[in-house]
């Protein structure tokens, strides 16, 4: 498994699609979440920070849905980029996705203090819309299952007629 | 419906579990969100902080399942609470409760810089574990539906033996 993302596909978002709490390069109050391949999976690494506290030990699971959920826009966006022929780091922008649907189980208590790890697998549904199939670890301990149903961004995110 | 939640079952939680970041009245980088009854369906009111962003313009789909999952953990402590004769306000510590799982069906972009209101109808599936079902509108609009299994905080959570 990769120690770190060095390449990922939010580096590559356009500058007006960067602004994401969860992985927007440009928000400096969000998670500036980042995710990349490993292998034929993609990984996204993140620390929570103090305040995204369950129960005080614990993370907060509005934080993993967050993780899971960018992770999800990121896995799918780095699927289709592939291929179209690119992967991040080539300079080429990527298509950018939103998630239509959210599942999340939680499976075990999340110990904080410890980076989480997402892992994902990529199915295409049809060529707009990509399932992500997304594994949550604190250390060992898979402590949640997420499924995102990601789609490419209509018009109605943006002021394109 | 109402205008503001007046007794809302988070200002009951015990001190050491109201450190929640999306609920936790002690947590002071979080949300705060408040869950109360109107008539027999529950209510979370929030209005997203500028930060929590998607496309510049549209709110965070982390942060509206966090307001999903929070709502849904409220609801169902209310619910279990007045089914044990209490009502938030009455001084009594309400059950507490964790989310086993969360379904989010994102239906339309959500606008920023509008008030959500989150309306819930609960289900009991048995004394530990509820159901709540969630619409999420920005103003007259329903942005997105979510689905909460939450289930009273097992020990897992605590240091209890």
């Amino acid at each position: 498994m990769v120690e770190q993302v060095l390449h990922a596909i939010q580096d590559e978002y356009a500058d007006d699609y960067a602004w994401c709490y969860g992985c927007g390069r440009l928000n400096n109050d969000g998670l500036k979440l980042r995710t990349g391949w490993d292998d034929d999976q993609t990984i996204t690494m993140y620390a929570p920070r103090p305040e995204y506290t369950a129960i005080p030990g614990f993370v907060y699971g509005g934080l993993i849905a967050s993780l899971i959920d960018c992770h999800g826009t990121g896995s799918a966006s780095l699927a289709l980029h592939r291929k179209n022929g690119h992967e991040p780091g080539d300079g080429v922008e990527p298509p950018r996705f939103v998630t239509a649907s959210l599942k999340i189980d939680f499976i075990k208590p999340t110990s904080h203090g410890v980076t989480l790890k997402a892992i994902g697998k990529i199915e295409e549904i049809h060529p707009k819309k990509w399932k992500v199939m997304t594994e949550v670890y604190a250390g060992d301990v898979c402590c949640a299952k997420g499924e995102v149903m990601a789609v490419v961004m209509p018009k109605t995110f943006t002021n394109e007629k």
